[in-house]
Formats: structure tokens, C-alpha cells, sequence
């Protein structure tokens, strides 16, 4: 839910473009905080979802009927959006550390 | 299922080697095929876990009574290990080719 969309990836991350955009909520698009998985199979944070079923009782992807009750936890989630973050740091660190990326036009 | 598991990743994306690890099947140890999750929020193969349950009636990871019919799909798991898979090689590629920023296109 924090208002932190972060950089775009650097070029040579750019093959984890996919990979970052999985792990983001499609309601605030920031990274996965707590994620519960519908009986759909769609993705949000906890927060995210219920606020969202408060006011629509469906999935705000594919529109199916969705309570709160058939929520699940996803929590391999949490933890890929953790280490991806972890080594999407390391790797953006370690491709700036080294020779200076030349601006691209 | 299939009896393939990738060398190491190279020394440059250890960072990734957690992400790696939780896209993989508790059972067999390759990536995710067709993930299914359970209620206790464990992630399997849908063939390795349909195997397991037909032999025991509860999740191989933490013991908790598990039934098919509890069995969700997690779709973005199988999209994650696919997208991961394929970074991943490019990212080797790009490791062992030649020093990790190439001016491209
Ligand atoms: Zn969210
Ligand atoms: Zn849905
Ligand atoms: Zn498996
Ligand atoms: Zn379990």
C-alpha cells in the first residue's frame, strides 16, 4: 500500500521486467504486502482486497464472485517479493558499481 | 516432473538463488508445473501433490490435513517460473558472453 513505485529497472535487469510486474498488486502497484489469493486465482494485498470487497463483492480482475471468506493466504508470495527485491537491489548495485552505463537516446 | 535440475546459478546471480528456491516443487525439485496451492498456503506440482494425496491426506511440508478438493490453482506461480526461467538464462548468457553491461541493439 505505500505510495513507492520504484525506478525502472537498468537496462541490463530488463529481462526481470516480467518477473517484477508479477509480484505487484494489481490494485496499488507497489509489491505484494500480505498477499491473499481468490478462489480465481488472482493476486492482491490483504489490505488492497478487502477495501476493494467492502464496496464489490468480485474480483477486480475478472469480475467473478468473491467474499472474503474464500480468500487465502498466498504467502510464497510475500516472500518472492522479498528476495526479489533483495537481489533486484544487489544486481541494479553491482551493474552501477561497475563501468558506467552510457545514456541511451 | 521431469528429472532436470539446472547447474548453480554463476556466482554473479547468487542474489537469485532464494527466488530460484521458491519456485521449485517441495517434491520434486524442479520448477513448478501447474502449481496447486493448499489450505495451509504450500505450493506443489499438481502431479506431485495429487500423487502424494492419493497415498496420504495431508501436505507433505507441514502435516496439516490437506483433501484434493482443497486444492486451488496458483497460476502466477507457473507464470513466475517461466518468466524466471527465461531471465535467468539470459542473464547467464549475458554473465559468461562478456563483461555485464554490452551496449545492445
Ligand atoms: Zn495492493
Ligand atoms: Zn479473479
Ligand atoms: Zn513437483
Ligand atoms: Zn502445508
Amino acid at each position: 500500500m505505500a505510495f513507492q513505485i520504484e525506478a525502472d529497472l537498468p537496462p541490463g535487469l530488463a529481462c526481470l521486467k516480467s518477473v517484477d510486474a508479477l509480484l505487484r498488486c494489481p490494485i496499488c502497484f507497489d509489491y505484494l504486502n500480505i498477499s491473499m489469493i481468490t478462489k480465481c486465482s488472482h493476486n492482491f494485498c490483504s489490505l488492497c482486497i478487502r477495501k476493494f470487497l467492502s464496496y464489490k463483492l468480485q474480483c477486480p480482475v475478472c469480475n467473478t464472485q468473491v467474499t472474503e471468506q474464500d480468500l487465502r493466504n498466498n504467502r510464497i508470495l510475500d516472500d518472492l517479493a522479498t528476495n526479489f527485491q533483495a537481489a533486484r537491489q544487489k544486481l541494479s548495485k553491482a551493474n552501477f558499481d561497475s563501468p558506467p552505463i552510457s545514456p541511451k537516446t
